[in-house]
């Protein structure tokens, strides 16, 4: 996901400001260093790259796939990722758990396929994810910008947030190792990245933006292992819902209750967590480890 | 060779500062409406785009072939691209009929062989081509920007000049229809152009930087039709070698004679062609028509 030597975008577009267009542009644009390919049945090219009617067209190997399809188009997409035997999925649309009903229901559909298949799955309804390092230099993102490279990684919840951290990141000379929006974090969450970024060398601080957690325990007791264990990495999360307009606008975007801030407050004292109240805040700290 | 559905560029290269690194990212990202595909033995993918060992190892049809590479290397490609059923061939690459010798020979091989395939050539030792309408949107040369869309066509035998005339129509608004720089026209020159360019409804004024000409009865009598004769269209040029500094420039260009200037200004008249001493009397004699 975070190094893949060749991409397939399904629903990558011609159209200028969809999202399946301005994707697949970010990551052509942002000098990506592996293979890119557009799935379309049917253009014959996007942005001049030959693009194939299905990721089983492809006749070289695929590492990574990015959906940006209707929730009903998406299980077909993913039936044939696994196929294809791509690593790893990142579904970008929205439509899923958190609408409800059908959404939830092929949300759940496509996690168990790739739970059986082995394949990890970032997102749905997520802005995508970001690595600066030079040698990938992949923004599969929305931002236009590719932000610079540095050891700080970010985790949201949000994409909205992700894009006022970007451009606040870019005004103050911050550098990002990885860029994660995790979106409704069906399978992929905030735990398996806080773990996975620990192990990166690459990484010094990581910054987290969290609507809702879903695991306490397990969470508090994996996350205190980061912050104080064997070679410790500093954790800084900024959690909406302090005020209840906050946590009705998370509720809407994940489906999930905010939570009562108290226990929220206790769960990141206990992982050893620092919580920040702003994105300038958010930077204070990291700058400061 | 002017509205490609698909363009192989023979040596694209991942080294910024290359021509075929330069050519192959200005048409990627001059927004080329067909299919692209880099050739390369030694690079998986160039800017994202997989790469193809030779042209033969493309799978869809190719309709033109951009070939930078090293002269002695040129010749099979050449001989690839005629197996592979291009209908055009651009060579950019130097080193041929004006530094003489074996560049000399190489360059009639493959004029030899492209008229025995009835393929055409441009080139070699040109700056490439370059279509700014919105259904082709192609920008084959070393020139960063694309030029805005007009009905001006320009053919020059000097790629320097054609940076400062595309410098100067940005600066003064002017569009383009076709822009051709024809270097050694080893195969096509001026006078099929303005052949061409008399034909194609895009272009209402046709603007020509010669350095020499090596046709002269034909020329006349051809461009005396274009000129003043059914639906005539008005040309004007500009050319090297009013001065003595001039002609050895033009000279060590294109290893050619500049010829007596009188010779050419009785040409010009009689070809009913209008001679320009600068680019700004060039874009006033155009903008006039």
């Amino acid at each position: 996901i975070f190094s893949p030597e060749s991409i397939a975008i399904i629903g990558a577009s011609n159209t200028a400001g969809k999202v399946g267009h301005d994707i697949f542009a970010n990551i052509l644009r942002g000098g990506y260093r592996g293979t890119l390919y557009p799935v379309n049945p049917q253009a014959r090219s996007i942005l001049s790259v030959k693009t194939f009617p299905s990721i089983l067209d492809i006749t070289d190997s695929v590492d990574l796939s990015i959906i940006i399809l209707n929730p009903k188009l998406c299980v077909k997409a993913v039936e044939e990722s696994i196929a294809k035997g791509v690593k790893g999925i990142i579904i970008v649309s929205a439509g899923f758990r958190e609408v409800g009903g059908e959404g939830l229901e092929i949300e759940n559909r496509i996690v168990s396929l790739c739970r059986q298949a082995g394949v990890r799955l970032v997102g749905p309804n997520c802005l995508g994810v970001i690595n600066p390092l030079p040698d990938v230099s992949m923004n599969a993102s929305f931002a236009r910008r590719m932000p610079a490279c540095g050891n700080i990684s970010f985790v949201s919840q949000s994409g909205a947030l992700c894009t006022s951290v970007l451009d606040f990141a870019a005004d103050r000379d911050f550098g990002f190792s990885k860029f994660i929006s995790i979106g409704n974090k069906a399978d992929v969450d905030e735990l398996d990245l806080l773990l996975y970024l620990h192990d990166d060398l690459n990484t010094a601080v990581i910054i987290l933006y969290l609507e809702e957690l879903r695991k306490g325990w397990e969470f508090i007791e994996a996350v205190k292992e980061i912050t104080s264990g064997h070679r410790p990495t500093p954790v800084i999360v900024i959690k909406s819902g302090r005020t209840s307009a906050g946590a009705q606008a998370a509720a809407s975007h994940t489906g999930a209750l905010a939570g009562t801030e108290a226990v929220y407050d206790a769960i990141f004292k206990q992982a050893g967590i620092i919580r920040a109240d702003s994105i300038a805040e958010l930077f204070d700290f990291a700058n400061a480890f």
